[in-house]
């Protein structure tokens, strides 16, 4: 666990990536926006690639500990893929810098950092997808690879444009978007 | 229409934008990744910005051409959607540098530009709208609305991972997100 102090220059930091790009943010720009000293802030983070890495290790880490909660209880597939990415949502939707971050600007990582996130994206990727295959188990057209991108594509894409003082809770717009992806956009009649 | 050599400014200006990012791609970047002199780099383009307005400008009008086209035919609704979810990935499989620019570097536009930009990718979005709610009239659970975010989402997140030297040509990934989009990744049988 990160100091308090910590937590809030990696915070900032992602506002910072986020709005500006990972390239244009300077660590005077941080330092200004948290009114410390540069000195200071260079007594908690050693390099502005290290709060980089800091933000996406992160969120990987939460989308992973998600899943494992998702998984950890013996609810029946289709449930358990609903609950799946309403989590995914949730873990965007609750910190949209740090998703911006996440889904954007991780490609500035210089190795082995660089490997070491694509490593951890494969594997929470890998866990979602036998989630799905266990959910479309009984439908021989689907592809669970193809289902999972197509999940977590529509997901990600939220770190662009979800408002969270909109009018719609993460929950609510995951399950909108799970009644079409289970259902179809042409479904005839109101799902159950 | 821009010069020959006007376009090949463009093409390398997207291709760095979308490498390193807007902010962090200098003019002289540029004038050396095209072995020019600085100052003839100046003679074709006014600023960095705008080359950035002409990169997603002339997206804008890729995407709206063939949107205009996909009408144009006297198809049924579902065979248009179908057209125009193959029309959509096909323009951002046909340029990812200039597709990553239109998706994530736009918003380094200042004004009058950016609001210009948002004008015309909120017009494009209306007329997808309108050939969703064609398709969907039949299905009373379904708003028209938030199919078309799901299926643009979906799609828009290509730029991220696409590779068009990789195994799946774009109408063939655009068929196999259609049909799951479609009928669903539940559907209990092949769909004819």
């Amino acid at each position: 666990m990160e100091s308090a102090r910590k937590q809030e220059i990696i915070a900032e930091a992602a506002q910072l990536f986020a709005t500006r790009g990972y390239h244009a943010t300077s660590m005077r720009d941080l330092a200004k926006a948290l009114a410390l000293q540069g000195g200071s802030l260079y007594s908690h983070i050693d390099s502005k690639e290290e709060l980089l890495w800091l933000i996406v290790d992160e969120a990987a880490s939460q989308f992973l500990a998600m899943l494992h909660a998702v998984t950890a209880s013996d609810t029946p597939p289709e449930a358990t893929l609903r609950d799946a990415v309403r989590g995914h949502v949730g873990v965007i939707a609750n910190d949209l810098a740090a998703a911006t971050v996440y889904f954007h600007e991780w490609r500035f990582l210089t190795e082995p950092r660089r490997s070491a996130f694509l490593a951890r994206r494969r594997d929470y990727e890998a866990r979602f997808r036998q989630i799905v295959a266990a959910a479309v188990v009984d439908s021989p057209a689907v592809d669970p690879k193809w289902a999972t991108t197509l999940i977590l594509s529509a997901t990600n894409w939220l770190y662009q444009w979800y408002d969270p003082a909109g009018p719609l809770p993460p929950d609510e717009l995951a399950d909108r978007y799970i009644t079409m992806l289970f259902h179809g956009i042409l479904m005839p009649q109101p799902v159950p």
